[in-house]
């Protein structure tokens, strides 16, 4: 992600890390971002486990949701930050977040207030199913 | 993705579509796929709702997922196809397959064999959670 201009001693971490993150350095060293700068962000309903939404978080989106309780998201088609629930008033109340192992997507456990989907369904994935084979155990 | 040589009466999907795709054109037309063409792919349990981990797709994985009961991969880091469990024996056996509201991220619910993730843990964000402020319901 930079420039150096001289060997470094944690090669690999530097360069997952930005030094404007405004996230702590560990947890900006552990982020695969993509491309564009994101990681994936899941967001989970807490006490139901239900997925309720995907959406994309770069650092500084992931620093809000960490430290208001509200999540925040960076939207990629309009290019800016969006706090869930400012417009809808379908809020995402925070109570965990994870990283998985090769740290390209977040868990956002959360308490979805009203519909995630903003078509108005409780999930973005509701009544989207695909016909698929299923498989089994033998 | 491709280039028209004439106006086209459907711009927007055939932009979104890929003439090579395997999938059904309802499908392809539908995904929206990053730079890279893929879209992420969440997986979940069926049963208890723990979401496992988060994957990526392209069109040939998805299709591979929709037909064959288990669940295939694309690797961002090794370019490459991969069916879960193949190695590990951690089969995921596919239950229903459902695509989000603006196309960019698949819910994929499974039965998983033993761990999903690769360093053994049941899911890719066991014991993997920051320290946050939570928010809550006034």
């Amino acid at each position: 992600m930079s420039e150096q201009s001289a060997p470094s001693p944690t090669p690999a971490a530097e360069l997952s890390s930005d030094p404007a993150s405004p996230l702590p350095q560990e947890i900006a060293s552990a982020l695969k971002r993509d491309s564009s700068g994101l990681v994936a962000a899941i967001v989970q309903q807490h006490d139901t486990n239900e997925v309720l939404m995907l959406g994309w978080m770069d650092d500084e989106a992931l620093h809000r949701t960490m430290t208001s309780g509200r999540v925040t998201f960076y939207s990629r088609s309009r290019q800016e930050y969006w706090r869930k629930g400012d417009t809808s008033g379908h809020v995402q109340f925070v109570k965990s977040v994870a990283l998985d192992c090769d740290g390209d997507a977040l868990l956002i456990r959360v308490d979805q207030i009203g519909a995630a989907c903003h078509t108005g369904t409780r999930t973005c994935f509701d009544g989207r199913d695909f016909t698929v084979v299923t498989g089994h155990r033998e």
